[in-house]
């Protein structure tokens, strides 16, 4: 039996005012909201308060990317109210236990250049969580999700690792994880460009239940 | 005949107000003045914006540490005053490329693991800039600046970049670099920190003057 991912919305708008419009329009149809990394260098702790404000019962993600000062980061992020908060593969050991202290959990953003002997010490360093990214950069380049991809993730899962994944997913790639244990599908424009993004929404969560809920 | 290094002050404040009375403090003295990715994910553009405003002619840094949507990343921090981004060295070269386009000068913060070759990759891209970056938790571990770093800058600049360096520097420890054409030296609390901040960052220039201005 498998539990059902959980559904993310990335907000990552350059403006608070567009995110809170987005976040009060989809925010209660999914599970986990994201304050995403051009958000918070735009708009700073501010907008992690405010999604904490309108969500109270939701998990709140802090998307810094942290790569060091790991415990004044995770920290500050707690104190504006988020729960996890995610830091770049490339960090420190250290920059990551500092991190692990201060936040409820950590996510470990694998990006780039990382190994699993790497990964092996996260878990043993007590971090449960990694996400499993493809570059918006890399897929404007024409990359995208294939058996590869899918591969890690399975491994990362069989390590032990909650495994969020995020990049160019759509209500149609959702069937390309079938049978794997994946954490949180994370969704960014492909729910808040749609037409219709309430609608957007409820399709990634029926879809998700669709194939995980059997 | 050696150019004379620059000095930079790191504001990584928790809070724009105290960063702000750093800055009118010190911020006439050093060259440069950076706003760091505490202050940057704490207040957002709004740091940034500050400091162009206050300091018209100086050099601002944004140090997003940026992994990823690099071209978006370096528009925003450029419209809010911005001449120099850091990107993350696990960036790839792609979101490297797109932030490079959008901001003066992009500037790679040296941090965790990477290879000569890579910074090939990115010289050939036509970045100019590196930041020899000692992680402030590895600081507390107990590292410090050694003879292999060193070396490692010395390699850099051979390559071509402006390395900037950085981390638990002291108006001492710059004459460990006598003889290396540093492009920046990188202080915070160092400054910030110390009894008298203005008379501390008199004192670095002064020292700086002193290696390399013979």
């Amino acid at each position: 039996m498998m539990r059902i991912p959980k559904l993310q919305i990335a907000l990552d708008h350059n403006e608070l005012e567009h995110a809170l419009a987005d976040a009060v329009n989809v925010g209660e149809i999914v599970d986990i909201v994201e304050v995403g990394t051009i958000l918070c260098l735009q708009e700073g702790k501010k907008a992690i308060s405010c999604m904490r404000s309108l969500f109270p019962e939701k998990i709140i993600v802090a998307d810094t990317k942290c790569a060091d000062a790991g415990g004044t980061v995770a920290k500050n992020v707690s104190d504006a109210g988020a729960d996890f908060m995610t830091v770049i593969c490339c960090a420190t050991l250290a920059t990551m236990k500092a991190a692990k202290k201060e936040v409820k959990e950590l996510q470990v953003e694998l990006y780039g250049d990382w190994t699993f002997e790497q990964a092996q010490q996260w878990r043993e360093a007590g971090i449960k969580q990694a996400i499993y990214h493809q570059s918006r950069d890399a897929l404007i380049a024409g990359e995208t999700w294939g058996k590869k991809d899918l591969d890690k993730v399975k491994k990362l899962i069989e390590m032990g690792f909650d495994v969020s994944v995020t990049g160019g997913l759509t209500v149609d790639t959702l069937s390309l994880f079938k049978g794997i244990q994946v954490y949180t599908f994370i969704a960014g424009r492909g729910i808040t460009a749609a037409d219709e993004p309430k609608k957007a929404a409820r399709a990634f969560k029926n879809e998700i239940h669709r194939i995980w809920g059997e």
